[in-house]
């Protein structure tokens, strides 16, 4: 199929990939940046365009993967499109495409860097359309892209894009503050990267609850208060330990 | 060489088999709980004891992994042994072993349960010991368990136990609290699987700042609101989704 991506960030560059991946023509990628669109443009043998007017209005897909505060103004540029019109955003409903004829949502639960490559098949999407005829071909074009496509409402899909940011880009942040705590007592993060692993790991076929360890579930106050004295001075890492401990806490019923 | 463990919890299991798995003689798990002793005992061929006084004397390495606050009380009972006796915590100086001739500290940088199995090959061990002889015993042994061994003193490896908290234990809760929020919402934890495991791995050969990706780090205040509008229900939620969002609008400078 003729397919149009809006938008070059880090989603729009994966799901590009992979839409190029399953044998679709990307005839246009757009961005207000022509850089931008010019880099991801090249790697699916797409035009780019940065003027929203030169959209070819003949495509049989629209693909709107720009940042959530930016997709209603978009949005609304699109007048005279008659394919399918997407847009991949976890916390927009799919009432922002409902002036439209033929409009869903394409949600995939990853995340995404445009520097990093993985593996499409494994990434879950999760799909809804305005009507059924839009929900079949959005099926069969999700299908082609993923082993792994749910149906999922514009309510459900936010409590998976909020689960998704507790278990990435907090996960993510926690990393880090480990890296710079690490750091500043010149220890190199490459000592934390196998026990990042494998506490993902464990969860691949565990539950979280019934794997946690560390002092907070043995509700081991000495170890907590000597960490505690460590970081007192600086109040960002000791909030943060203390609001976490509880919360494990309070999870193992202590 | 004659191994002698005292613990028999998550750490004491995984390091007494991987010792097993070296070709070391486990002559006893020592336990207070018989049963706890006596569980590890038949994994590795030892024979299980509950009483302290039971223990070999003439063992060659005595391994004391039991939880911090039970350390110092354990060790004040290993009188009359004479061979090296090691503590495997991250947060216990290695001044609680300083009573005896030969001592040391082998800490494991991992997450262990008991039941889930992992290549203790790839767990980095840091040592540390009371004289140049115990090092060159503890080092000789610890490369004997693992590829990766680090010296680092009891400093240090207090540092690298808080780093362990915040991106295993911490991360662990994130994961649990991710669960339970689609839980409520019925949708399954299996599909945030993918995306752990992906988040994980990203930061194997990047640094955690440069692949942060979703609504704080591109500072997108219409989404963050969205969510916290969702969780105002769950003040827990509520309160790490606020602190989380606002360390990583911190680290990257808005």
């Amino acid at each position: 199929m003729k397919v149009v991506f809006i938008g070059s960030g880090n989603v729009a560059t994966h799901m590009a990939l992979a839409f190029k991946e399953a044998g679709h023509n990307l005839a246009q990628v757009f961005s207000r940046n022509l850089n931008h669109a010019q880099e991801l443009a090249a790697r699916v043998d797409a035009i780019a365009v940065d003027d929203i007017a030169q959209l070819d209005k003949l495509a049989d897909v629209y693909v709107v993967s720009v940042s959530d505060s930016a997709i209603s103004e978009v949005v609304q540029e699109l007048n005279g499109i008659g394919g399918l019109i997407l847009h991949t955003s976890g916390s927009t409903a799919i009432s922002v495409l409902s002036g439209y004829n033929k409009y869903g949502v394409l949600y995939p639960l990853q995340t995404f860097s445009k520097s990093v490559n993985l593996t499409f098949k494994e990434v879950p999407l999760f799909v809804e359309a305005g009507d059924e005829a839009s929900l079949i071909l959005l099926k069969s074009l999700a299908t082609g892209l993923s082993d792994k496509v749910y149906e999922a409402n514009s309510e459900q899909r936010r409590t998976l894009h909020i689960g998704a940011v507790f278990v990435c880009n907090f996960v993510n942040q926690l990393y880090q503050l480990g890296a710079e705590l690490l750091e500043a007592n010149q220890l190199d993060f490459e000592m934390l990267r196998p026990l990042i692993m494998e506490t993902a790991r464990k969860v691949q076929h565990e539950c979280p609850l019934r794997v946690q360890t560390g002092p907070a579930v043995r509700n081991d106050q000495v170890t907590i208060d000597s960490h505690m004295e460590l970081l007192k001075t600086t109040p960002e890492l000791s909030s943060i330990y203390q609001i976490l401990s509880n919360s494990i806490k309070k999870t193992h019923q202590y």
